[in-house]
């Protein structure tokens, strides 16, 4: 059941998008914003929730990943007021993470330099189409790398 | 210049992929096989290569990683005997990073799982129609991420 030629070639391109693409998106947002794209998703998954709040569950979901990743980088965030932890007032056993007045303004000014580099990279070497076509192939895969997957306890 | 609704769902659903890829692949190799997906690659690109060997510096382009990254992923690989560090016998300022024996039969064992892993999460997931075109995105979308941007100096 090794790939073929074809597969081979495929994702070898994909590889290196996967290994490319990160790497271009913490280095403009580490230098103009403090933040890995990690974190950044983070901030901006808060600041676009009600209340500027999500369980913390809920956000290591949204950023597919552990709970203790997420724990680690909620504890970075916080030393730079840009997030506090608060229990549910209806269920003391959950936590929330609330995003600052610091974290929004953080996510607010990082957005336009983070956005441009998203257009310059994916957006201007795309079609309309084929970026659509892009969309619909990223959720297939998105899916099928899901976190409910059998490899998905070892995840760091 | 922000981003549309339109693409802001594709880039969502990239950025998962990009989140959710790498943890797959690294979680089964470091279970598997004791590598991360970047040192899974780097004996490949050796493996694959004439002789088991290849200058460093074409060896950090192969992996798109900067030298000196892919020199203390060279030292990890060192320590385990999977790969040595030779000075070119052409140009002693150059230096080679060889396969070893001990380097082939780990990449060797480690490439069926693997594969099996990208098969189920990419080529599972998508149509032969769609896979290749999945192959063309990704080389575009690589193309214009490429280390020759101006991003390129802060990369990790």
């Amino acid at each position: 059941m090794t790939l073929s030629d074809d597969e081979t070639a495929t994702w070898s391109a994909l590889a290196t998008v996967l290994e490319r693409l990160p790497a271009a998106l913490d280095a403009q947002l580490q230098r103009d914003a403090g933040l890995t794209h990690f974190e950044y998703g983070l901030l901006y998954a808060l600041d676009t929730a009600p209340g500027r709040t999500l369980k913390l569950k809920t956000l290591a979901g949204y950023a597919s990943c552990t709970l203790s990743r997420l724990s680690r980088a909620v504890t970075r965030l916080e030393k730079d007021c840009l997030v506090t932890r608060v229990a549910d007032a209806d269920d003391g056993r959950t936590t929330l993470g609330v995003l600052t007045a610091a974290g929004h303004d953080r996510v607010q000014a990082a957005a336009p330099g983070h956005e441009e580099l998203v257009r310059r990279i994916v957006f201007d070497a795309l079609s309309p189409r084929q970026a659509h076509d892009l969309g619909r192939l990223s959720r297939l895969i998105a899916e099928a790398a899901g976190p409910d997957r059998v490899w998905a306890p070892t995840q760091g």
